[in-house]
């Protein structure tokens, strides 16, 4: 009976949760706690096995455990302030529930009774996080808490991956709970596939009709992508991954698999007269709709599932590769150097250094189309490593994902690269790393613009230089001292300009495990 | 017609919202706009009257937004981008909500026809909006654009005052309207109050039983107060200010009223054995339930209602006096300088320093307990002045207010009276700051904790200082550098330690009108 406190007598509601989330595999908790959450703080103290990590801005904490469980394959819990610390954590959520990513969130409120008297703090948290969250309960009773928290775990692991949503009442999580409840595990899905879909998407391959494979979730696997690869050697299929997918295998001898690009006139060119097998991805439509460019990259009569997002898409696929007998395909080059200029920074250049950099089982958390895209499209030479994107579009989601995968992988080295405009939105991220000492590396590309606007704005037909158009889209009044945020942050950091320069900095961080480190990457 | 843009060709569904928006008096946008938004962005351009301010976080915004109701007495309007965006508005809009600050929220969404889709930011705003609003709705056709922008401003601007969450999908911000729709303006509400229950509360007070006067929302202006005063000095009836109003006038000769106290035990006390007259107060409750205390600080019998929030309390209050005729009262002292040991600094020394400080008229934006409490026990003293409070407990609602503050009123001076651990939830606020060159002084209290969950932990009979419990509530580690942040975002700083630098830090802050000054005061 390891999970009883070692005095029984201190045990609460909020042990019981703990108790019941830790023996179902929970070990970290990303938490910003208040008032309503004090007895849940305390009973850290008393329940071993579960870490706390603080956040100064709950962001943090939801986007660390987005980065957590989409790298462990299990959830973390977060602990938040009532219906507005959860606001806080909503956009963060957002990008969790399009990663498919198992969270615990759990939400502490007013005692049961105080709510009926609309306290400053009581709001409609059921209202705030049924947008986010695949399951949401609030416990009623001290009995329930051990199979609610069960319960909660199983559907954030379930068919529906996602975040569960758990309300704590105060009272609850500081009931005595002398009767010791079971705690029953919840029930985990293990991932399965359709074979008789593998027999039909066979059966069109075989046609040699032109065919995009379309790879998203598991079937960005290392198993999934080398799969995919012998079935496009064995039919001519064209494959592509999903634009934004929450985790990608790369590098390292992987083949070398495009994205479906981010706008709408080059996807449509990607997909044009070809049918499209998805593996673990969703039909493709435009990120945003345009005027005149039709939503659907694909019409629906060219669109044949293989596996859906949450299937086993990697088994399916290899079973497809067996069923059509594709022939073994030699592992890609080994990791290869882009030879890089010497010379001012720019996109392509960085894409390359920071692939050229990756040690072996790197995580890049890349936020942000400046350097992203270029880094990705360098990333295939670079040696074995994750790539975990911005499923959901809520900014502000790299730097904590990279606190999560952090926490979850302490063996592997973390690089979140980013863009200026989208690491204000969670930017207190950095004290987070500094304080658990995480060798993070983070690459700002400070281009200071919102870039992504002013090519919206002239894909508008709009001036991106009048007046206020430039005012909301350029951020150099005053610019950003990232050197000094860092400080304020206790981060280390530097600013480079050049790419011997990068190729330098970047080479001091990795020798230094002792923390975070940021580098201000000066682009035009 | 000043109000068609130059070139009425360009006119689309945006202008047409700005049109309607300014007309009805609508001067100020608080921006974090995204791709979604783009037709608004541009319109700000061709519509002239609406001044553009750009937050790097939509929290900033709509904390602004608040903080620029309560001063200008309407509606600024915000621009957020889809559910995401406008999630991380959502803590302050909670504020603004308890405040019953008006608020033009503009959420722009995807096109209409592309929600179906549910691309990647397509999430529920009317879910996440509604808890905050006291209107929402999305607009269906361009040609309710001017209809649906008018109703919204009339109901922030009505008897439920609050946030009117209008959603804008891009195509119908960039429809060309060519037939110019009437804008008919908002009807407005004018307060007013319940001259039979003015009667009643006469009838009580003339009983001359024990009375307290709860003053809240209109009944804190200069008006409310002096009229309380009389009453109270006609009939022995004791003065007490909701804890966390909206906005209170302070000092200059005013009556010194002391707030209702945060903590159950002394509100209970306060209120003990006395009946309590509610002008424009709620009931009060504690602001949190503990166990064995009552949530109603009250007895529902002993409540006798003279306004309701959002009612003219300040006239039902002359009207009462009258009715009493209450005699006059002289005029409080004028402001008189508190003497200030030199000396470490602590929180008493602060609030006496910052009430000796503040210039005639100047607006102060208290968040935290601190300094917060003595600045507000010291602050009658100080020249006449404005204070506005953190309503709803959603913390980084400080700095946002002064901003919005400082926004509606340039001749006044700006104070924020902050504490280090709710200034980092809208940090970013620093950087619009610096932008718009306003010359707030922001007053951090640096004392590196979380101390009202310390307070909280031992009133639960916790250990503040188990491991955990302990690393969850103290920011020393590292401890944040607020010299290095200010400088990352622009802004001039200084770091003092005893109260004669805190002075002298204070008299070269208010020597500058260029812009910011963040001041850090080190507090044990």
């Amino acid at each position: 009976m390891e999970e009883v406190p070692q005095n029984d007598r201190d045990s609460n509601g909020a042990c019981i949760v703990l108790e019941t989330a830790r023996r179902a595999g929970v070990e970290v908790c990303f938490a910003n706690p208040g008032t309503t959450e004090m007895p849940f703080v305390g009973a850290l103290d008393k329940v071993s096995g579960v870490r706390p990590v603080l956040g100064l801005f709950e962001g943090v904490c939801t986007g660390a455990a987005d980065g957590y469980g989409r790298m462990a394959g299990k959830p973390a819990m977060t602990l938040l302030h009532l219906g507005p610390g959860h606001a806080n954590g909503i956009a963060n959520l957002h990008n969790a529930r399009r990663a498919r990513t198992p969270i615990l969130n759990i939400v502490g409120d007013h005692m049961r009774g105080h709510l009926k008297y609309d306290a400053p703090l009581t709001s409609d948290i059921e209202s705030l996080a049924r947008p986010v969250s695949v399951w949401y309960r609030r416990v009623a009773l001290e009995t329930d808490l051990a199979r609610d928290t069960s319960e909660a775990i199983g559907a954030a692991m379930g068919a529906q991956r996602g975040v569960a949503t758990l309300v704590l009442p105060v009272d609850l999580q500081s009931a005595s709970v002398s009767a010791r409840a079971p705690h029953p595990l919840p029930h985990v899905m293990t991932p399965s596939f359709d074979a008789s879909r593998v027999a039909r998407v066979a059966e069109l391959l075989r046609t040699r009709a032109p065919i995009v494979l379309l790879l998203g979730d598991r079937a960005l696997s290392e198993e999934g992508q080398r799969a995919a690869a012998r079935i496009a050697a064995g039919t001519g299929a064209v494959c592509l991954g999903e634009t934004f997918p929450a985790r990608t295998e790369r590098g390292g001898g992987l083949p070398d698999i495009d994205r479906l690009p981010y706008f709408p006139e080059p996807a449509l060119e990607a997909l044009a007269g070809r049918r499209v097998v998805l593996a673990g991805a969703r039909a493709p439509i435009t990120y945003f709709g345009y005027e005149g460019i039709p939503a659907e990259l694909a019409r629906p009569e060219d669109i044949v599932i293989l596996a859906e997002p949450g299937e086993a898409a990697d088994e399916a696929l290899s079973a497809l590769a067996a069923c059509l007998d594709a022939p073994p395909v030699a592992p890609g080059a080994d990791a290869a150097r882009w030879n890089v200029e010497h010379g001012p920074l720019n996109p392509q250049a960085v894409g390359r250094i920071v692939s050229n950099a990756l040690p072996e089982g790197a995580i890049v958390s890349v936020e942000g189309g400046t350097c992203g895209y270029p880094f990705v499209t360098a990333s295939a030479r670079a040696k074995r490593h994750t790539v975990l994107t911005n499923t959901g579009g809520a900014i502000g989601q790299g730097l904590p994902v990279a606190i999560g995968a952090a926490i979850a992988c302490p063996a592997r080295r973390v690089f979140a690269l980013q863009s200026d405009g989208s690491a204000q939105y969670t930017i207190q991220s950095l004290w987070t790393m500094a304080r658990e000492r995480l060798p993070v590396i983070v690459l700002i590309a400070s281009n200071r613009r919102y870039g992504i606007l002013q090519t919206e704005l002239v894909r508008s037909g709009l001036p991106a230089d009048a007046p206020h158009a430039s005012r909301l889209t350029v951020l150099d009044d005053p610019p950003i001292d990232w050197l000094a945020i860092a400080q304020g942050y206790g981060v280390a950091a530097e600013r480079v300009r050049t790419t011997q320069a990068l190729e330098l900095a970047l080479d001091d961080a990795l020798a230094d495990l002792g923390g975070p480190r940021l580098i201000e990457m000066c682009l035009p």
